[in-house]
């Protein structure tokens, strides 16, 4: 079996960990699900003698050991999974680290050359954020972005905290956090550039501003069949107004310049003969401009007030959960290109609409982060999908992007040709 | 203290039972506060040595024994309530009921006289259909129009069954039902109607044509982020259309002649930052005229199949819950003028637009339902209002109305003057 088939073998054995009938998984965070992905790494990770680390918010560290006391390049995704979500988004990333670390780890022992820094492959906690929000929480926690008690504090819609949950299967950890020197990331796409311009790679040159809107419309709780409908005050029909203005407002600029959608809303009371008295909802606005979400922001709340008054129902809409652009280094972009080129592998420079733990890291270390293709842009759903080959490229690329970085790449301390 | 102050003192003792903070109620079927009121109602007729059953789905009979082995006139409502419900809707009928039994037996010790029927108070179990599905469930299991083991089955949305449930709180019973002569209820009318014209009493003359649309629009789970807008099939966007339908298929026909709302709606998965794959509602459709209901209806699906065919997505529609108008006996709407005309308080014939227990007992025993005013017509919340002397006037009226079925009337067995 070559390293490429066994690469294969481990993606494809983990995707049957909380499987669902359409070839999707469900393996949300902290769920008994997450738990035996976890298994697995640490498993993977102690048969080559790697010391695994499990911090205070539940990120898996596997520590190869090459430079004893030396700070580490950090490698890795995240093993969580959105409600019957794909099986390649977060997975493939982790997995493909830990074989980049295995190759190069093998190298190393062939060639007998002298490295920089460590090597440390995560598994970063909860950063799907669908039954924790918010998303991106352990890289954020470990990049100081987010307070640690306050993320462990989270509750689910069961009232369950990520403390109780992590705690529950065995993952809330005390060791301490590895120093980072740099950090690289391959995840699928999740959109339909590369497959369009069939390309292998695509670095992300910045990651899209991003926004949610919190919006609560409380009316009058009232009888689905006695109360006369120029007596109602419904929230549900107001907010059934607010996600089509949600939908709509992408109208107002250049096609798909602005995405936007209404993914979570909850009724109060929720029964069949009742008017609802609250309806809780968030929308997701993102662009490659702030300029654009901010118009549409503003365009929203002037629609969402003049709803407001026209059932004569009080609407309360919060911004929470920005998140700027953030730019990568240019070196890191470099540094991709020229992996690319020496594999003999096409590759574009891109950017992600989606969050991902890269975001978080590239606020503390120089980072690069690395997109395969995705077949029909899909993500997020069972159909997610990612062919054998394109995957195989993508651990490659990693494998040399991880060996320049464990040489000094990025940092003050290259030590020459390190191909 | 008078026995209209005795009453009024125990009604508000119960809106104390569950009691929220704006003056509303919380006991839904069979939850502890539900367990608190049936308590009470048993206390009360235990107080009075009347024998207490509790059937096979949870109805409650407080048995007044008047002739040994004749049927019972049967007067009652529910104490059970919707979530932050109103503290009218259903108790008053009960604890009226129960001070009605009161005074005719004093009035039976004091006079001598012999009636035809026995009497008994009921508490009908899960009349609100909050928690469980469908709505009338005690009364229409006890009229033979629902199965006691399929109702016994059904669930909450926690996965817990009726039988669970009232296992639970200890009202399970197995107790023999007692054979039904005619049936009285009085209730809040829920409406304008009374307020605005100054009037007592209302008397039903037959209930609305009702019918529920099961819907459920089927998308395409994706990233709120990643997903192009074109390429998303998001089941929310076509779900909040639809709700928009409901509310505004009303406004083809005369104002108010059909009401028509979805008061629950869920959605898969309900994340933030996930494209839902999933949205099911149920929409409540009703008016005095059958066809009317039933034009609404094929304009909704021929409106919902143009909303599937733009989004490319598939809505499935099913109609379930259809209950056919039901007209009040004309010997009940008689005896309940000469009533309020003996007591001297005007009434007029009312139309109800919610369902009651009153229209299940119709099916299969003399009925008689009377109404009494809601300030400002609002129910199924917590402002819902009814003044003390407009409930006092409805004890009056329940009572004589009682007095007149125990002694015969609506019967074959009437036994001369009785009031």
């Amino acid at each position: 079996m070559t390293s490429s088939q066994a690469f294969l073998k481990d993606f494809h054995d983990v995707a049957a960990i909380g499987a669902t009938p359409a070839n999707g998984v469900d393996r949300q965070a902290a769920t008994p699900e997450d738990k035996q992905t976890r298994d697995w790494f640490a498993a993977y990770a102690e048969a080559r003698g790697w010391e695994v680390r499990v911090d205070g918010i539940g990120n898996m560290f596997a520590l190869v050991e090459l430079v004893p006391g030396a700070p580490y390049v950090l490698v890795g995704s995240h093993l969580d999974s959105q409600p019957l979500g794909g099986r390649f988004d977060g997975a493939y990333g982790v997995i493909a680290g830990l074989h980049a670390a295995s190759r190069i780890t093998e190298r190393l022992a062939a060639s007998g050359g002298t490295p920089v820094f460590n090597l440390a492959v995560v598994n970063w906690f909860n950063e799907e954020g669908g039954r924790f929000a918010p998303s991106i929480m352990g890289s954020s926690v470990f990049a100081g972005l987010m307070d640690e008690d306050a993320m462990l504090a989270v509750q689910d819609l069961a009232g369950i905290s990520v403390r109780e949950a992590l705690d529950g299967i065995g993952y809330l950890g005390t060791d301490q956090r590895p120093e980072v020197a740099s950090y690289a990331e391959i995840h699928i796409e999740q959109g339909r550039i590369l497959e369009r311009e069939q390309l292998p790679l695509g670095a992300v040159d910045y990651s899209w501003y991003t926004q949610k809107l919190d919006i609560e419309v409380l009316g009058e709780q009232s009888h689905t069949g006695a109360t006369a409908m120029a007596d109602r005050h419904d929230a549900l029909v107001a907010a059934s107004k607010v996600v089509l203005l949600v939908h709509d407002v992408t109208k107002k600029f250049t096609e798909e310049a602005l995405v936007s959608s209404v993914g979570r809303m909850t009724l109060e009371p929720n029964s069949p003969i009742v008017v609802a008295r609250r309806v809780h909802l968030v929308a997701d606005l993102r662009s490659a401009s702030p300029e654009i979400v901010s118009e549409a922001r503003a365009s929203l709340l002037a629609d969402i007030d003049a709803i407001a008054r026209e059932h004569d129902i009080t609407i309360n809409v919060n911004d929470f959960d920005i998140r700027g652009i953030q730019y990568y280094p240019e070196e890191g972009l470099e540094l991709a290109e020229k992996v690319a080129a020496e594999l003999g592998l096409g590759i574009r420079r891109i950017q992600t609409m989606a969050g991902h733990d890269s975001v978080a890291l590239n606020r503390i270390a120089p980072t690069v982060m690395l997109f395969i293709p995705s077949v029909d842009g899909v993500s997020h759903c069972e159909r997610e999908f990612t062919r054998d080959e394109d995957m195989v490229a993508g651990l490659d690329a990693l494998t040399e992007l991880g060996w320049k970085l464990v040489h000094g790449a990025l940092t003050d301390q290259a030590t020459g040709p390190a191909a």
